[in-house]
């Protein structure tokens, strides 16, 4: 029985006790979230060392963080040192994007010992597992392929269903600036278009609704047209696979498998929250997953900032989960410090908008913060601080003349200052 | 005769024609602007060096860059560094916040050698000028310091004007988390506390009219209240001190000196949009200054990234002007690395704001920015970027195998794959 199977027969699982614990909310909350498919709680059967978390709206945003092997960053042990950092950073998700080398091995290595959520992208998968290029994969293969990944444990697979030949040919009518970003996405669409054949991934949804529904594995329904540039946002292209993926949110749901929908992308930051509107309600509520959005194209080097601005608009007006982004997108694959400050980015961004939607708790944090501040107590700061005191820690020590203080201000602290003046004392500043 | 003079009585300056070039907008645009109050040309008869800018909601959101000698940081060459840096980096104003060792020395260097706006904050001066600790300055010297500064050449002028003996009665009876975080409004609460007289800068404050008008310095009319912690935004404090902040704005427009408004600080995303508007009512218009706001008070390291995210959102509505933040905020006095982390992340939320709002211009960058994506031109690239390429040339050591990709996707790039796609062409991935 799938998480939302239960949900929907008024059944408790242990999964949604061990999820309303984290998030401070009661069970029958969690239960009710994921009954209406607003809520997932994406949880292979066969992944036994996880531990689960909720995506939706309702509850704290939750970061998913990319790795995996690929031919230019191909070592298999550097992979795994990020896996690692990613859980000792406590990013809820992760997904392995692997395309080189031993995928099945990463992949299970990673299942085996992570306690994260895990996905996958099985499309990227196919080329090498079968070590056959792109144009002689068959319809079966890529299906094979999804039944690999989901047997093996993996929490939620991305499948680019939204791209049909309709979207093909409405592609190729508009002029769009940057054509499809989305790497399965185009994947998908350069074969259809060297097979002459429908997409298996739209043919085929209710085979994979069946393999889902098995392990109850989340169905993540990949943006193909997402928006890849300013220009290109909210436009038909991107609308009309929206509606194609509404459809297919509501024969999963109806099948009782689950299913998020991921979003945009590069987008103005004042289109965010008509485009958070127009997918909750052409997906039914479903939980939107966004990589991004990036409010500017112009900044490469700095796109962890770029898409937390778009990513704290984005989950304050109903996005759930967000994809991380680091400052080597569009120019590398991201070394270990790219990944954290990826995901130290990226939780700003979701507390930040976690703070604006009054979520459970996360007010407390900056109250305590802010008080360790009023105190002057830096060694609390740290301990409080979202990078557990790093950054905190090697600025200070650049230390200040005067104690308390830091060399910003030193004598010329407000809070010093209005600490003594509140008391009656002499403020001295000479 | 002041900019706004000049305006309101139909004159187009030499400045206002500047300003409009650089916008690329008529210069009667510009007048109007400034004629209303909603837009000011800080620029003293005296800054001959100056390159005028304008700042107003209606033209490109512009960004501050605070820098200056304290007593934890005293090399006068190493701010001087950090003058020249900004100044390359196209900040659009300096704010010397010097507050150590030869003060007038450094203001007087600033503003002979600097094309950009420069600030001051007098009352941070005092102390160190008349070399006499704050409880012993009087009056007439807070007068005295903000004339030398204006006779110097400053452009705009920070002044607390809005902190009065009722606001301190306010304060006392509140229960703020984190009072006045202000280092300026925390010196004049001290010393109204430690004296028991009025604020000068609010009992004197035509005084200081007569004095800015006769060299056409901007007033910046400092937000003493601002909330120092998300607790503490859009409190009573806060909007009884905006309401202050709205009649001098009233009184110096009254006067034609040109004149802005500055505020806050820490508060939740959710909160800017209405802080926004209630400053743009209560302060007619007047430019409204910025610093931050910061979405949350956890990310002690990375308050250029919480500030990115609330100044794009408090710029794309309405705010015009954003005060750089840098990751030592909180921490230490900015180095010349955390000064340019902090420019540019300001000027990626400016931009998102001037991207939003459809400020002229502003969307061909992106468009530019893309078009080079498509074309898989990484050397046009970096030559539009926001940091001049500087990260992206350090990413672009880590070459990938696949000519014109990067390390990231590799074969797998989507704009590789549907340029290949769409030409026809087979599309390889082995």
């Amino acid at each position: 029985m799938t998480q939302k199977e239960a949900a929907v027969k008024g059944i408790i699982t242990k999964e949604m006790e061990a999820c309303a614990t984290y998030e401070g909310v009661t069970p029958e909350k969690v239960r009710e979230e994921v009954a209406k498919g607003h809520a997932v709680i994406p949880c292979n059967v066969l992944h036994k060392s996880i531990k689960p978390r909720v995506i939706g709206n309702a509850f704290k945003t939750k970061i998913n963080v990319n790795l995996g092997i690929s031919k230019d960053s191909s070592c298999y042990d550097a992979e795994m040192d990020k896996v690692k950092c990613a859980v000792d950073m406590n990013a809820d998700a992760i997904m392995d994007l692997s395309s080189y080398g031993d995928t099945t091995g990463f992949r299970r290595e990673l299942i085996d010992t992570c306690p994260a959520m895990i996905g996958t992208v099985p499309v990227y998968d196919a080329v090498i597992h079968f070590n056959k290029d792109l144009k002689d994969i068959t319809s079966d293969d890529f299906i094979e392929v999804v039944k690999n990944h989901v047997k093996d444990g993996v929490d939620f697979i991305t499948v680019h269903c939204g791209i049909t030949r309709r979207t093909m040919d409405r592609l190729e009518q508009q002029s769009r600036l940057t054509n499809i970003v989305s790497r399965g996405g185009a994947l998908i669409f350069a074969w259809m278009k060297m097979t002459g054949l429908e997409n298996p991934f739209y043919e085929r949804y209710d085979e994979i609704l069946d393999i889902c529904r098995e392990y109850d594995v989340t169905i993540s329904l990949g943006d193909g047209c997402r928006p890849g540039s300013i220009n290109d946002a909210t436009d038909l292209c991107q609308i009309d696979e929206l509606v194609t993926l509404g459809e297919l949110t509501n024969r999963a749901m109806a099948r009782d498998v689950q299913v998020m929908v991921e979003g945009p992308g590069h987008m103005r930051l004042n289109e965010i929250e008509a485009n958070m509107t127009v997918q909750q309600r052409l997906c039914s509520g479903a939980p939107f997953y966004v990589l991004g959005p990036l409010v500017t194209d112009v900044a490469p080097g700095y796109d962890h900032i770029t898409s937390a601005i778009g990513g704290a608009i984005a989950a304050s007006h109903g996005a759930a989960f967000l994809c991380y982004v680091t400052p080597a997108e569009h120019l590398r694959l991201p070394d270990l410090d790219d990944m954290k400050e990826g995901i130290i980015a990226s939780k700003i961004a979701a507390h930040a908008a976690d703070l604006a939607k009054g979520v459970c708790g996360a007010a407390n944090w900056d109250y305590n913060m802010s008080k360790a501040r009023q105190e002057l107590d830096f060694d609390k700061m740290f301990e409080l601080a979202i990078d557990g005191g790093v950054k905190g820690r090697k600025y200070r020590e650049t230390s200040p003349n005067e104690e308390n203080t830091c060399s910003m201000c030193g004598k010329f602290c407000s809070i010093r200052n209005m600490n003594k003046a509140l008391n009656g004392e002499t403020v001295d500043i000479l």
